[in-house]
């Protein structure tokens, strides 16, 4: 595999494990797409896929998966804790191997383009393949929920970027676009003071002023009585994980706290560390061809 | 690809391109063997070969090589600025991924007994896999070169492991073993006082009371006007390369010297740079699965 893309669609089936399997088998089964992992939670009654995969066979394994989607899940009918606008809720493509952001964004609208004339589903394009800023953030789009789709759809500003302006009837619509992929990293601080933890999130994230790709909130790590700075870094690329690490550092000095410990949760991209450890190491001139496991995935 | 060696066979062939090619080819052709890099040096008349592959694919591949290389080069008139003791002169295997050292100990003594018994070509067992302490270092057993050869393998001490007591006439004796891969890691300092370098190679090296995975000379950069700790470990798994780091910086703070960059030679594995990272940021509870890419390469 020379060219290779992450996909991790949510789908809002968390509890037939007939239906979840169903779902699961269509990445499980493709050349040139390998199904890292699929998660299913009762309470938000969804579930969660991550595969990797050539792009074009990517491409054509997600026409299936959704084709089956919208003729298993029935939204009407649908309750769970986590908010959903369809049947297939969000569909993220991630660039991960000589695939470039561009090629990721052409993928999703390819996409976009052919779930609507297949299976009459709306999409709205997000992210990186928004079509305006106000649709960028999922959230957004999302609000309302498929309950209250019909009426939003109506709405000049939400009128699908695919597809009549009226949803699914059990399906609802699907969000798609391309994104980079995220980082998960908090860091521990040495104190129970949630203020403190609240206090540096507010000023490490950049809707506060702070690292342009870095989403933080305070968080009480109750069982070891200390609290945490969680980070989702959107584009480590940019915003390095030792560089939102030193700046909550940074930022826990004036309140006499220091960092404790750190925490990735789920999957990193190698460069993120790589990065890291070229940082601090202060290696000069490091070129990723020189990592052995670059040159075996060649 | 799932279990994965690496092999840098050394071959006393650096001038003739002909002989060269022909020598790649044989990496080149072959089904679950992938040729990294070669590269030919005619001062030392010598030629590096790097490849990584499945175990049994890389065993044929090597035995044809060695075959090739017994064929094709004639150390009764070969020179060279290198030390050599044989047309093939070293083989070194290096456990990459699902593979133990047991089983590349156990690869390289197979391998051994073929080239013997095929080529008569006699083997010395060097690194992981030696016979006896004497015989670990490389140095140590191609001391002589091919032209004191036949009489240091009467000496009782220097028998070797396979094959009777005698050089092949033209091809020499030929060395093979397993080891873990080397990183070459080097710490530039803000002074051009080659005598710091030394001493604190000195301290940091094994030899020296220092790490125990780790070689290290001092080395003048002219050009930059400054020196640097040249170091060479052995095994990053035990001696991590942010442990001589530190080190290097601690024994330089005494000369009221800083760290001002470092350096790495050629090929890293991944875990090598992941582990440094994890050290600095402090990461709890870090497991390889969640780097992206070794999901990929499973």
């Amino acid at each position: 595999m020379n060219k290779i893309i992450e996909c991790v669609p949510n789908f809002s089936e968390g509890r037939d494990i007939k239906k979840i399997e169903q779902i699961a088998e269509v990445f499980r089964s493709k050349e040139g797409v390998k199904l890292l992992d699929y998660s299913a939670d009762k309470d938000h009654n969804r579930m969660v896929v991550t595969a990797v995969g050539e792009p074009t066979a990517m491409y054509h394994t997600l026409i299936e998966a959704i084709g089956l989607a919208v003729k298993l899940i029935d939204l009407r009918t649908h309750q769970g804790q986590h908010p959903r606008m369809g049947a297939v809720d969000v569909v993220p493509f991630i660039p991960i191997k000589n695939v470039t952001m561009e090629e990721a964004i052409a993928l999703s609208k390819d996409l976009a383009r052919v779930v609507w004339e297949k299976f009459s589903l709306p999409v709205f394009l997000y992210e990186k393949s928004a079509s305006a800023p106000h649709r960028e953030n999922l959230a957004a789009i999302r609000k309302g929920e498929f309950e209250g789709l019909k009426e939003k759809m109506q709405q000049s500003e939400w009128h699908p970027d695919f597809g009549t302006n009226a949803p699914h009837e059990s399906a609802g619509a699907v969000v798609i676009g391309a994104r980079m992929p995220l980082v998960a990293y908090n860091v521990n601080l040495n104190t129970n003071n949630i203020e403190i933890a609240d206090a540096i999130a507010k000023k490490v994230r950049f809707v506060g002023g702070g690292l342009r790709f870095c989403k933080a909130i305070g968080v009480e790590l109750k069982e070891r009585n200390i609290v945490q700075v969680s980070m989702n870094l959107t584009d480590y690329t940019k915003t390095a994980i030792y560089r939102a690490h030193e700046m909550v550092r940074m930022e826990a000095r004036r309140y006499g706290v220091g960092v404790v410990g750190a925490e990735v949760i789920g999957m990193i991209p190698m460069q993120a560390l790589v990065d890291s450890a070229v940082y601090y190491l202060g290696i000069e001139d490091f070129s990723a061809n020189q990592i052995l496991e670059n040159r075996l995935m060649e």
